[in-house]
């Protein structure tokens, strides 16, 4: 039996790192041999999660062979998974994005829905098999929907992973609120961080016509913090526009109190922020009132604008 | 509330069409308006089906607004589904092919599973939603689950299916044996058809690297009926090539009583064929023993010799 590697996307967020985990105790509980890896450091928040339950960090995926059995969670694109996936074989996904830049030689199962964090999906697929959550796992896909659904307040989160996130809250013995803003919190300091590692956190690519698009988001509770940083956050911006060839770069620093983010637009397509959201940037940046989610509320409304 | 427009792959087959019905009646339990449409001509083997468990033929699909609210199944890749799929807004996929050339803006629900009929996933969905199946269908997914799987002699049967369509002739009050070689052989006959019918009906489309292959196949018990019309088919082959502009055209007449096939390859890419199955084509036809399945037997080994 050869061994299943299973992982979410770059840049890996809780939801990306739990889920390979939750994915490969569900493997194994179903008799297979798997393990989960992440594609890249971890961020403050999700090393929060894991040491609250006492859950290891997985390995970092150095190399994919070809033909490798492999297993994708939270993500789908390829430029957004391990390099050499197209030569993998791609057994399941476990994901909640559109599809996109994804093919496979031959069948398989994937499973995507419309929720707001792939936790609430691996939470049914433990209770269609009648498998056992245990309270570990049960405490990180808690974690994961808190963190994709900004505690419930972003527009991606639908009546199921507020259900999920209570019967989970349950079984991991957890006040949600509490438990959810400190975890929240440790991940949104943006002090020690450098120009370049905010930019590069929580960052994904895009195909948008023949556009690259390069979005990055931080959530933070001090959106003045990151912007008296402005030209600090263009140069590395820039400096990775020039490097990879991005059409348009945008920085979306949200608000997780307050609901809303200011975003931070460059490269040849600018512009089209403009288009996507109906406002006028002002030295590159705008507020974009009520916006909290990059898959909902940015990358939809910049793919229109630019095809 | 918008009405949902379900509906299979073009040149619809069995599986195809019951699907679309079966879904329809699915998203109409749980609410939605929905109706099942085609996409071309039903088959003797399908009327047969419909008829014997008196389920009307879903209406011809003639537009498809932009926007439109879709459910697909049976099938993904967008070349082999309705013109301007692409404009469609695509709310749900269920299917057991690969996935390719498929792409969404947004989140959607997808599933997917490597079973030997779609009619297995649908069976699943009334029973994770607790619904009801009627009679009727259950018939319709029986046929579906006979049709692919050829009587389970297809080497896509899965256990799953096998469970499946045992539990549904229960439901549907049905001898599988029998009631399934009737319907297979219904649609078997290739006397009264044109040899333009029989490359068209069952044929689909594939990006293959740089190349477009079509691979059409037929179901028949008599294999050398079909090649007394060689000529004939040749002709309405390369008439297909040159209007279309299809780099290899494989037509696959499978035996459904000796599970083996007889391929006609042609095209600038023929020889591929011989690569993907290690044969040799003799007057542009050879003997693949064993092969029955044109999605896990034909489509993957065409694919890599073509790569």
């Amino acid at each position: 039996m050869t061994q299943i590697r299973i992982f979410g996307h770059q840049n890996p967020d809780t939801d990306t790192i739990t889920s390979a985990i939750v994915t490969a105790d569900i493997e194994q509980q179903l008799g297979n041999e798997a393990s989960a890896y992440r594609l890249g450091n971890i961020g403050a928040e999700t090393q929060y999660a894991l040491e609250h339950f006492g859950v290891k960090t997985p390995e970092l995926l150095e190399t994919l062979e070809d033909g490798a059995d492999v297993i994708l969670v939270d993500h789908n694109e390829f430029q957004q998974s391990a390099e050499n996936i197209e030569m993998a074989n791609i057994l399941k996904v476990y994901d909640h994005h559109r599809i996109a830049n994804f093919q496979t030689e031959g069948p398989l199962y994937y499973r995507a829905e419309p929720v707001g964090c792939t936790a609430t999906i691996l939470k049914k697929v433990y209770e269609e098999n009648d498998l056992l959550i245990s309270k570990e796992m049960a405490g990180l896909m808690l974690s994961a929907i808190i963190s994709d659904t900004l505690l419930f307040k972003s527009p991606t989160t639908t009546e199921e992973d507020s259900v999920a996130a209570q019967s989970l809250a349950e079984m991991a013995d957890i006040d949600i609120e509490s438990y959810g803003t400190e975890m929240l919190k440790a991940g949104a300091s943006t002090k020690d961080k450098t120009a370049e590692a905010l930019i590069t956190a929580d960052a994904k690519s895009f195909e948008m016509g023949q556009r690259t698009t390069r979005i990055a988001q931080i959530n933070v509770v001090d959106v003045d913090e990151v912007f008296e940083r402005k030209q600090e956050l263009e140069d590395a911006i820039h400096s990775q526009i020039d490097q990879e060839g991005y059409d348009l770069f945008v920085l979306v620093v949200t608000d997780i109190l307050n609901s809303n983010s200011r975003v931070l637009a460059l490269g040849t397509e600018a512009q089209s922020v403009e288009r996507a959201f109906d406002v006028s940037l002002d030295n590159n940046s705008a507020v974009l009132e009520g916006v909290v989610s990059r898959k909902k509320q940015v990358v939809p409304q910049i793919t229109k604008a630019l095809s």
